[in-house]
């Protein structure tokens, strides 16, 4: 078994290669020459303010150099992936700071006992050296209902703790000030995680095995075991569980969590999980946590301290008040900070009325006037006659196709049938067409049902009532023919319907200027154009629609969709030459 | 073969549910009551703007709904998974748009057939309600040298429409210069994605196969075909090959790009590639472009626009002048836009120089001092001492770690020994302490090298040349165990080397108001209770450190670290005493 490929150049460079490209990406980062340090570029803005340091194993990114701006860390420390960073660089990071001016150095340090001896090595050093330290050591997983000696482990509630000290930094407090309150804040934060997978280190095998279809609750970021192993369940459920688990008061790890309490959730993207999943697993917290009583203030949903390529999520929830909720809020430059707004999640609205319409135009009932029965008539042969040329129709695109282009068109003509025996046919011809729009839309389908539909509805709007004479009619040809060239992407000699169109649309356009008597003439020019148009696709090639798979020299049919527009074009012509 | 799981309720409801997690968890947006809508809640903010309106199929979150914002988007509207929105959903999110006050709508469609044609038919019909309505359709995928007639696919460049245009929109530009300027905006933008995984449609199987360590270029957001399949290689070489393909002049479909260009480059997450190779390939892509003497101006990074969990990333570029920078700095409120700044990466210095610090406090020299010699004499014991003792401490370790505790002191004892060859013992006991920590981190190793470096480096501060006396040590004594304390996360009776510390340090204490004459009873004292301290680990559960994973009856012994610690206390004493 081979370890998994990853899109790095060597599991020995990722590490320092990802760290310049956070720092490079970003105009307001830079690395400490030397060490595995992120820091602010504007390190001068840090003059008597207390400045924030934290850090740990790679793979969480983010966490913790996208973290690093105003508002929140001043700078921080990687180590190799899932392994602790040396003091060496930790000291150097913090003198760092300490030059620059700082009046103190607070160091937010995740729970794992690497990370306290070497950070609390380093915090001894910088002190030795005049620097005044402290350290604040976060412990938020609600995993362990009894946990050992070694405590709770540090999890995506860092997070938290990076920006509400951050804030506190910006706005000039102690560092007193600040410990004092994140670790108030601590107290009201819990963190629960779930895997649909493991993930590996560079160069390594997977952490764990975890069968497909399987998931894990309560695992560490760096695929430490959980707490209990089961069937993927409903996204729902999972959420329900994690909740039940955090907010548990049997375990000595639990928030306590009680109807009226405020929080902020963190829905955090472990590393694989879709977008898609993560936006559900959201929505369960929030509707969730709201059934308990619990007022969500905030959400953030997203890759926030991630455990490489985990397919998993975890949620967590900080009791908030209103200075919790103002530190939350406080903006920052992190590049990894959300664009967050500060409304409340529970209690707004968040559904708008939709605008009132009708949907289905051929619902409406528009007055008949002078050109209905001719109208009317027309519709009749248009409809009879592509039900007469349903089979040729589809034999044309079995060739092509799928054979159904016959049986699509006879859709379109039994709807409209159907409609004309309980509709009057409209006297605005553009209200036809919307209402012959709206059926071939909902009944024909295919794309030619699309094509038919915004042909008509682009048409509409060109002849009304009061708008009819010949040269409406061209203009509105002219329009519905566009919309389907423009949207539908096709061009004349791409053999699709256009072939038979386009060039019944250039002569019709003659109607603009044509005399009353010689607008006969240019009816029937259109329509021998358009049968020759359609008869000429026997020698195009396919550029658009279906047919483009086929190869050229199967191709010896015309197009059908071709052969239908000159049959429903002949329909209309041989109605307005008063035929049968 | 079954569909692989998903952390979802059902693969029908997803989309909807992904929907509202996206509304609710952000306090700017709202959906359309009865469509997969998403809108700003403040419409009212659009009086007089023009409104933008993009959409398209599911997956790909978070676009389209999470870009919209003051900024950038007015509003989304959604279609299934990969599935194109149906033309009655846009329409009402248009009207809604118009009803609102805009001015006109602008409909940014990526270029697939189905959004071109169900995006056009609404906009007809939009039209057809008097609604100013204009189409700007994306098509900037660099993949097919020839494209088809269908021509080029939309992809994350789409963001980037977004962006220039909800600028303009919240300028308060016309419809006809926001067309315009993205228009020609997009002449200048291309995108090419690899995958090394394919992803699978909620409920259905992967969309594609792809054998593990083989990657595919080129292929399309919904799991189409690429250009080329090839092993895995180098993301250094990945990003070339990218690179050179979307440059290619020979492409119908390349961006040119020569010397001196300016860019913005987004890196695009697919969907499940870690963060951490997301960063390595930034990384890459910036040096990539650089060496070609193209100016990187701006950088995203993250997840823009995904494949469900697609495990790939593709790059955009936009050429970028200071209009389009300055459209792309505009603030947004936009959820998922980052916090980028808006400094030019390219030209920018990263590096800050390390702090001046000697790592190797054992390398420094210090002046000798009157303490020197019995300091020398003290550290000679107890280094022979700690060989001595080297089996004892192994044999003991065996019954409860890996056995290897007095090869570990063994070392650092010969690391002092060959130190002590070479240097003066300074005259300032902190200085020695902190000489003694530095090769005990770097000689020892483990846990008990971290546990020593840790209490000499916080008991240095407190005993120096001019404070050196009794009580002094005692409160360096102190704080080096209290630093062991916090930092290990120990106590005493956990059967650790704190339950010989603590208790010889409490009657070391005495120190502070012991009369001379009394000060050698103390001392005697306190490591006679460091013994018992020891001994007495015989009868504790191990809470803390590896022993802690042994089962309490097998725990017979003593522990080995406390049996060392009484022994270097009892060797020191026996120099004081004078004896031998």
């Amino acid at each position: 078994m081979e370890p998994q490929k990853k899109l790095i150049n060597s599991a020995d460079s990722c590490v320092d290669e990802a760290l310049c490209g956070l720092a490079r990406a970003s105009g307001s980062l830079s690395l400490l020459k030397g060490h595995r340090v992120v820091l602010r570029s504007d390190l001068d803005n840090l003059r008597g303010k207390v400045a924030l340091l934290s850090g740990g194993g790679s793979g969480h990114e983010p966490a913790h150099g996208g973290y690093i701006g105003a508002g929140m860390l001043s700078a921080a420390v990687a180590g190799g992936v899932f392994a602790s960073p040396p003091p060496a660089s930790i000291l150097a990071a913090i003198l760092c700071l300490h030059n620059a001016g700082a009046s103190g150095v607070l160091l937010i340090v995740t729970n794992y006992t690497g990370d306290r001896l070497n950070f609390g090595l380093a915090a001894e050093q910088a002190r030795n050296h005049g620097v005044t330290v402290e350290m604040v050591i976060v412990a938020e997983d609600c995993a362990f209902e009894r946990p050992s000696k070694a405590g709770r482990r540090g999890l995506c509630g860092t997070v938290f703790i990076h920006k509400l000290a951050g804030a506190l930094a910006e706005e000039g407090c102690s560092l007193d000030k600040i410990v004092s309150t994140v670790t108030e804040a601590l107290k009201g934060i819990g963190t629960l995680g779930v895997s649909l997978s493991p993930c590996s280190v560079p160069g390594c095998l997977p952490s764990f095995d975890l069968p497909p279809g399987d998931m894990e609750l309560g695992l560490g970021i760096h695929g430490e075991p959980g707490i209990k192993r089961s069937k993927v369940a409903s996204a729902d459920e999972v959420v329900k569980t994690m909740i039940d688990h955090m907010t548990n008061p049997d375990s000595q790890s639990h928030l306590s969590l009680k109807p009226g309490d405020s929080v902020v959730l963190c829905v955090n993207n472990l590393g694989a999980l879709s977008c898609l999943e993560m936006a559900v697993v959201t929505r369960a917290a929030i509707i969730c946590l709201e059934s308990r009583g619990v007022v969500v203030a905030r959400v953030m949903s997203g890759s926030f301290m991630t455990s490489l390529e985990m397919a998993g999520v975890s949620l967590t929830m900080m009791k908030a008040n209103q200075e919790i909720l103002k530190l939350f809020d406080a903006k920052t430059s992190a590049p990894a900070w959300p664009n967050l707004s500060s409304v409340s999640v529970s209690g707004r609205s968040y559904i708008t009325d939709a605008p009132i319409m009708s949907t289905r135009p051929q619902d409406n009932t528009h007055p008949e006037g002078p050109l209905s029965p001719v109208m009317h008539k027309a519709l009749e042969r248009v409809c009879s006659t592509l039900l007469e040329k349903q089979e040729e129709l589809n034999s044309l695109d079995r060739a092509a196709g799928d054979g159904d282009c016959g049986n699509t068109h006879a859709q379109a003509a039994r709807a409209i049938q159907e409609w004309l025996q309980h509709h009057v046919v409209p006297g605005c011809p553009g209200q036809l067409f919307s209402v012959l729009a709206g059926l071939v839309q909902e009944k024909m389908g295919g794309s030619s049902g699309a094509m038919y539909s915004l042909f008509l509805t682009a048409a509409a709007g060109h002849v009304t009532e009061g708008q009819s004479n010949a040269a409406a009619w061209a203009s509105a040809m002219h329009a519905g023919t566009q919309a389907v060239r423009r949207y539908g992407g096709a061009d004349p000699g791409d053999r699709t319907m256009l072939d038979a169109l386009c060039p019944a649309v250039d002569e019709l356009m003659k109607l603009t200027t044509a005399p009353l008597s010689g607008q006969m003439a240019v009816l029937q020019a259109a329509v021998q154009k358009a049968t020759v148009g359609a008869e000429s696709t026997r020698n195009l090639t396919a550029r658009a629609g279906r047919a483009s798979y086929i190869a050229a020299e199967r191709l010896t049919q015309p197009d059908p969709g071709a052969v239908a527009v000159a049959a429903i074009l002949r329909a209309v012509l041989e109605v307005l030459e008063g035929k049968k």
